[in-house]
């Protein structure tokens, strides 16, 4: 029976790069998830129950109800040593984490959040129609963001250095939701479309480039490993 | 000489939450620090180059420039083992990061933003009047807030559990930098009273009460070991 408590269970949104995140180092690790869809702006009662905070994602690991994407994914990391996502030394520790909140905070609040919350949250949430100031606000700062990470792969294989690490993941995740609905200007830099290709052809990635949203197509170009 | 790259050196702004967790935890851990005050709202040129997201805190250490409080705090823990901030096992670190992120992300967009915005930062930088709305939004916000962590507090003596832990200092940042403008209703727990109690009465604490800033003067209570 696959409803015992001992199933691994991810509470997700598919298009949230949280629970994004959180998908890619599970599938990196190898570790069997149950997927369970939940409409987080309809505040379902039972999201507050599993998570006080009320957001996605929550994570269902061993028994155990796990909020914030960057405490999972640095769990899952703990406790499922191989593939390695952290460094050993502390300052290396230091720029994975430094880069990961980059993403999930500047990132986010930059482009992120106000890119995919104009074109796809207030058409999911028949919320009204995108503001076009709002787009073209993120779709700007999306290009220092490319130029920035350009000047880091000129000196490392990996975003936070020459290993792969839970800042590739991260970066992948807000990547992936923008591809979606094809707000990345890939011709920007070839060492970041490189390093994109590189990581989108992945096992891990699998199942991210297979979703689907109900009324949102995907870019044609979102699922092929061969892009840009 | 007290110039040399070595010293350890903090730019921070004193009412900002993520700048106070950092200097809690280095006091905490007993390191020297040299504070230098940065008014990041009028973008010093230096800042970018010093961290390129623009943003404070900013923390020279043994040569290197480290930024986002977060990767701050888990890289000094991890360099100054004593004492120790964090717990061993993952289910327990996964429980301090999940608060840390629960003040940095919710407590900080519910509370510590739009009233320190409203009430504080539109005065430093003559930009407006406080809207009144904002600050009663955060102020509805913050008493959910004080019942949660009343909630956690009767089955442990620190936030994240029985041993204090990079979670409280996180939260205490935020409710210092409320209490400076005496914007926390102490009276609503006596749980959280006697925990913000015992952790202002820390040595740790001492710089952070000790600040002025400019034109904003601390609430009479503000440094005061016994109150509420
Ligand atoms: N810091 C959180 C952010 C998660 C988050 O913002 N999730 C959104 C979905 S993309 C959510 O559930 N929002 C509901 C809410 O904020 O009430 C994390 O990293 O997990
Ligand atoms: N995630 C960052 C947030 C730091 C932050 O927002 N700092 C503010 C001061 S309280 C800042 O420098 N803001 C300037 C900006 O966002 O451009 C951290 O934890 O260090």
């Amino acid at each position: 029976m696959n409803t015992n408590t001992q199933t691994t269970r991810l509470y997700h949104s598919t298009l949230s790069p949280f629970c994004r995140k959180v998908r890619l180092v599970l599938a990196e690790k190898k570790i069997e998830v149950e997927l369970v869809e939940e409409k987080y702006w309809e505040n379902p009662p039972d999201l507050k129950r599993r998570n006080p905070a009320g957001k996605l994602p929550v994570l269902r690991h061993r028994g155990h109800m796990l909020a914030e994407s960057q405490a999972i994914v640095e769990y899952l990391d703990e406790v499922v040593a191989d593939p390695a996502l952290m460094p050993r030394q502390p300052l290396d520790r230091h720029e994975v984490r430094r880069l990961c909140a980059w993403f999930d905070d500047k990132f986010n609040s930059e482009v992120t959040q106000p890119i995919m919350n104009e074109r796809v949250w207030k058409k999911i949430t028949r919320s009204g129609y995108p503001d076009s100031r709002a787009v073209k606000d993120g779709l700007r700062a999306i290009k220092e963001h490319i130029d920035y990470l350009t000047t880091l792969l000129e000196a490392r294989r990996w975003l936070a250095g020459n290993a792969i690490s839970l800042a590739d993941f991260t970066a992948a995740a807000h990547f992936s939701c923008l591809d979606y609905i094809s707000d990345v200007d890939w011709d920007r830099s070839e060492a970041v479309r490189d390093w994109y290709a590189t990581i989108k052809s992945r096992p891990a990635f699998r199942s991210v480039l297979a979703d689907q949203v109900p009324g949102i197509h995907p870019a044609p170009h979102y699922a092929e490993l061969d892009f840009g």
